[in-house]
């Protein structure tokens, strides 16, 4: 394999994968020497104490190795004057594939997060309907229910891109509220039709049990379409700071409007104009008027390793990879650039659903020690492009910071540190 | 809606889901008085503390809610002899979707947990390669990777079917070593590939860290196939519990060949013959000879719920819902039996991936009040059908108690109580 025909996949040392075995990957794995394998008696390394004497019996909850107790969401709750106002990020860095696990997915409060005991939980429907209903935990167990995977993101994700320079920061704490998992819940039009929808009905408002009273309005055909009420993630109840008991579900949509504990449906013909609808989670654009009510999210992907904040310690081959998503549809491509979006290369792209799901991309790409800026576009279903950070900038301006979903810039200079630069 | 269109569907109460609104579902919610709800005023129920404070804090590592604490793996070491020998039991009736949280996915160890420090273990490609390799954790994960969602089950799950008389059981103690996460690795392919595997090697083996020093054979062209060096687990590494840092993983196949801890893969001409696959894992047919090598597992399903040792409470709509997989490739179709097998009718499937993934299958059911018998029955991609008990029993004995994956029964009888039969 010669350095020019790597060139033809793209600039700077990108590589298709049926390139690599070509390389031979040298330099990753040692070399054994014989005198440590004889052949027939097998492998002479030192054995470790671990395989001398047996391990921790079975246990009734798991936990992870104490070797990876570093791996932790960045939690905070910045404001005193704002109890319970915080988020916890996603080590998007650390974590790999398209499932986040339940104790790492991100989170966003805006009371903290309430203990509730399921059995003095309701969930109330009422408004434009015929007969108003009050469902207890118990009751909604007999639903039928559906189980889809998709991501979830704070539409203030990101928003540090939108300011005039760019912030030290990792993937993590630029990106980390954005997270994936498979949703288990209540198709909400069974609930609903079950109440009977007057047609007069536009709207619905769901309302949160937390001290916040989060409210958002959800018009009537998208909460027919594909909305969930979520009682299960990826296979266990929904765990207190996802909602526990019980979520709405809004699939491609900002967090925010997927309501969290949630006890009320009200069906209106109007929207509410609840507090998070108005006065935030709204785009203030260039004319300084604001717009509600923004549905699905951008299509968009970050790369997550090599990523801000990380040091690539020698040269060699990595693996560039990150995950891509689109609230519009599915993702159909994902290409990286290594040197600043001058040439592309297509990634491989696991993916195990079509729709508003994390996809995970990831190309080998070869660092030779120079300067290099490591890029992603995403392309949807729907042939959306993840734009530059330039042209959306350009597009909504910077006084709002929600909904970034600019392509992302991390810089790779010649001692191997990776930051954060706009390109 | 007619009882007589009902029947139509299948006997004994099971309904289409497209029947479903039809019947209202009358009775799962309770129908709110207008004193409750006035129209403007919202809901009068009586607020709940946790809707009057702020919340908890975000945290790092986040957890479940202490109502959801009686959720655990059954598990036990039972024989004081061999030491670190146990299992724990995913708790199949409690879960719902495909993915099983990493602290609920099912274990079985033949010496314990060994507590590995990554930074120590080595990973050994030797035997019949052009240059055996040792490679450390770091090496590793630079090397590209994929992402898949699999079942996993060990090859003495449901075992206790075999048995003459049914077992008093759950969902979960009767079938519960068998559970389903996204795992991510690098393809074993790239690795043998870089060792320079020689034309006449035909057979790897491998062995674990673990004090049993657990080894299995596998055919290399299986092994050049879908088997990966597992390093993730649902995004985050690899339980200790599953192997931490690497274990392999063998799509299909019974769990106990997906070896934990792996540090030594040997290329062979022949099957190395472990113990573990001569004394144990082998199926000892009628005529007492021992088949070795059964590799994809066959296929299953379980219905999870209503399931043994659970009591209806009340007549009405129930959600009768399960799981089903097959080795040999995905969930094509699963069918529901209320009465013991002589009428059937499709279940929903959502499956998020084709190939050797969980299909979570679901289907409404009317309970009456009277004896029913609920079973589920599998057609997998390959169109095998699962066997029933009987013919599973009659065509391969009961010496051995592997790889059962007949048709389970469990009874419903007019007090509503749950248990395993033969039907």
């Amino acid at each position: 394999m010669s350095k020019q025909e790597l060139e033809k996949v793209a600039a700077n040392g990108l590589i298709n994968r049926r390139h690599l075995l070509g390389l031979g990957l040298a330099g990753m794995g040692t070399v054994a020497s014989t005198s440590l394998l004889g052949a027939d008696a097998g492998l002479n390394l030192e054995i470790p104490g671990w395989s001398k004497a047996p391990g921790a019996n079975a246990s009734g909850y798991g936990s992870r190795s104490r070797f990876t107790d570093d791996m932790q969401r960045m939690a905070g709750n910045p404001n005193p004057l704002y109890p319970g106002g915080g988020s916890s990020r996603s080590p998007l860095h650390q974590l790999h594939g398209s499932i986040t696990p339940n104790s790492l997915h991100f989170e966003r409060h805006h009371a903290g997060i309430p203990d509730i005991d399921p059995a003095q939980h309701k969930l109330v429907i009422h408004g434009l309907v015929r007969q108003p209903l009050v469902f207890s935990y118990e009751d909604l167990l007999r639903y039928p229910m559906v189980s889809k995977i998709y991501f979830l993101e704070c539409s203030g994700n990101s928003g540090s891109l939108f300011g005039p320079n760019p912030a030290d920061g990792s993937a993590q704490s630029l990106h980390g509220l954005v997270s994936g998992a498979e949703w288990t819940g209540i198709p909400l039009s069974t609930l609903l039709d079950e109440a009977g929808v007057y047609p007069e009905a536009r709207w619905i408002n769901a309302v949160g049990a937390d001290a916040a009273s989060m409210g958002r309005s959800i018009p009537l055909n998208r909460a027919m379409d594909d909305v969930m009420l979520a009682l299960f993630q990826n296979g266990e109840p929904v765990r207190p700071g996802q909602g526990y008991p019980m979520r709405l579900f809004v699939p491609g949509c900002e967090g925010n409007i997927s309501v969290k504990w949630l006890t009320q449906i009200k069906l209106t013909r109007e929207p509410t104009h609840f507090r998070d609808e108005t006065s935030k989670y709204t785009d203030t654009r260039l004319d300084r008027k604001s717009q509600q009510f923004t549905f699905p999210m951008g299509t968009k992907s970050v790369i997550t390793a090599p990523s801000g904040q990380m040091k690539l310690e020698r040269q060699g081959i990595y693996q560039v990879t990150g995950i891509a998503w689109s609230g519009r549809g599915s993702i159909r491509r994902v290409e990286v650039s290594a040197d600043g979006g001058r040439t592309w290369a297509d990634a491989m792209i696991d993916s195990h659903q079509s729709e508003k799901a994390l996809a995970r991309f990831r190309i080998p790409w070869q660092w030779s020690g120079g300067d290099a800026v490591l890029q992603s576009r995403a392309t949807d279903s729907q042939g959306n492009v993840q734009p530059t950070r330039t042209s959306l900038v350009t597009e909504k301006g910077n006084i709002s910071t929600y909904h970034f979903h600019g392509i992302q810039s991390w810089a790779v200079n010649t001692a191997g540190d990776v930051a954060n630069v706009y390109a």
